[in-house]
């Protein structure tokens, strides 16, 4: 039996209406036992930070091979170009914004596409306003059913795709620093300070004028009091046991974090 | 290979109660390998017109054949007629209260039957509040499975299925107007009137008493004001670069839109 | 062909952040061809009760063989163990916090087991905060592949599986009383009175000192007014024909009911 290639949808198009669905149901068109998993259709609206952080969080965890389409598109219809990107570990399907900056500072390109072979879409004559359905599931879905990068498109340098600027950790001797890069659904606030920066047995950080002890559970806190672990992204992450971290500390997106070694 | 027949489901169960999974638990339990596609299930609570617009919305995009569950229900347990519905495209089953009314102005019905077939629900005796569970998830599994229509129910004269008194846009010589139908997830304002009446090269909209120029894409105004463009499902829309036309105009569902062309 | 296990997902993760497409990553890197069903993801952030009554009232509308993996789980990384327990109707893998207190007081245990079979782990090393990846995911995707529960874990006694003190109804003589235990995306108000209990012809309740009539559906009541009946999971639901029951009554968790029979 040939492996599945899983085809994901990471956009900001929220659930309430059907686009989600239609891009599915497009999909499903060309090979209905393609098996498509959500990362997140929740991104803030046209926030390709945001999209660019979850991505980078999410795929490494697909198999070997997987799709990643992402559409988070406020150029949609403009100049901006539609991409597809081959790694080592699979591909990225989705518009030139951006949106893949996190992906690609940790995973090598392999080749990447302008998507400009139209008998890959699902139509030539694609709406100005939802190359989702139109483009980048379809090219998904054919990706994932086995058509090799080439056809789908036409080869371009890898050094011209356009790169977000995200600010990174750093580390001088012993002093690391960084800031708060995401804030995910349970107020936990994730740096983007490395875990295994923290090699001593002991540290604690300071975020929001408040020091808050290292630990390795967030059940190692008392209940309502905050804690810092290496969360399971691998990054330093802040955390409220039975509560939110946002709320207690009244911290998000972009705050500085430092931490102090013992 | 048999090609594999979709089931979608659209609900306004919304996603935190098990509903939706019930539903689709016991189409697994019918056959675990029928891909099953979530349109949307954040309809407003007990709204036929937003579902029947949604389902009219994304039916099309879905492959031949589909089979569309589709469960806004208030009258759920009462007389209101449970239905299968026969199209060139594939099959509708839910309630009899208007729900398909969209489709059905686009789609041609082949066949209709009351749902009176009680070895194809999940049993004799359903709950009289969640016949998703019990006749319609159940029913939908059987027919894309490969039962027939005529199996599932007794034949109804198709003028008999209720019908939503939905307005449609008006054409009349050089005058075009029409209403805002629905309000998406990025507050787009998506109206009743066809792109293809605007055969004109320029033209405008009239809506909350602002003018509004229309153009291709979303980013062809600048960022933060409106522009009125061709939708992805062919209809005009109102929509602002960066941000939500119905807050920025106030505007909402039935709000009068008129085009001048120019 | 062999007949697909399903696994389903039931967290209070939330469908923003990347955590549930993670976990249905690490599944697909098992076996992309098992359907994996969402029971529910929006269980109020590390609220057992509510998980324990969402699992309760789903599992049995899935195949036999299922495997449920649920993720609630204020203490990861702490002490407490991880469990996988078969049942004759299928599989429950998570946290031993009293998360399964609703359905162990269904369904009689055949056996439990201690997650500590590390080859069937994500990693031999799991993050100290997201054991939804590292253990449960995989070892249920495992488990629906056919792995047997004794190679996944070291059996244990199922009396020492911790229980939640969940309040049952009272029945003695005519007089039937309980409380709320649910409340559900409609507003439904969901009792712990069986319906089976309710055999004379006529009866009515007492909720939030309101007398409200018992009926066959929620449409028994005029717009607006509420009706009891006898819900979808078989106990007794106190609804609104249009509207909000917990909104109307101004109803919650834990508010006593009293049946009067007539």
């Amino acid at each position: 039996m040939m492996k599945k290639i899983v085809v994901t949808l990471l956009t900001d198009f929220g659930l309430s209406d059907p686009y989600v669905g239609i891009m599915k149901g497009v999909i499903a068109g060309i090979d209905p036992s393609i098996p498509v998993i959500d990362i997140s259709h929740d991104i803030p609206a046209q926030n390709i930070y945001a999209a660019s952080y979850c991505l980078k969080s999410a795929y490494k965890y697909f198999p070997e091979g997987s799709v990643h389409v992402a559409v988070v598109d406020p150029g949609v219809g403009t100049v901006r170009r539609a991409l597809a990107i081959e790694l080592a570990s699979g591909f990225l399907v989705g518009p030139d914004n951006g949106l893949f900056s996190g992906v690609l500072m940790k995973d090598r390109i392999k080749a990447v596409v302008e998507l400009d072979n139209k008998s890959y879409w699902r139509t030539e004559t694609p709406s100005g306003t939802f190359h989702g359905r139109d483009i980048f599931a379809p090219v998904g879905a054919h990706l994932a059913s086995g058509v090799s990068l080439r056809r789908i498109g036409s080869e371009i340098d890898p050094d011209s795709i356009m790169l977000l600027d995200i600010p990174a950790g750093v580390k001088d001797g012993s002093s690391i620093s960084g800031c708060i890069e995401h804030v995910d659904h349970f107020g936990n606030l994730i740096t983007n300070i490395p875990g295994d920066w923290l090699t001593k047995r002991s540290w604690s950080v300071v975020v929001a004028d408040t020091g808050i002890e290292g630990g390795a559970a967030y059940g190692d806190a008392a209940p309502g009091r905050a804690v810092a672990v290496i969360g399971s992204h691998g990054f330093l992450e802040i955390a409220v046991n039975g509560g939110s971290a946002a709320s207690l500390l009244n911290a998000g997106w972009r705050m500085p974090v430092q931490v102090v070694l013992k």
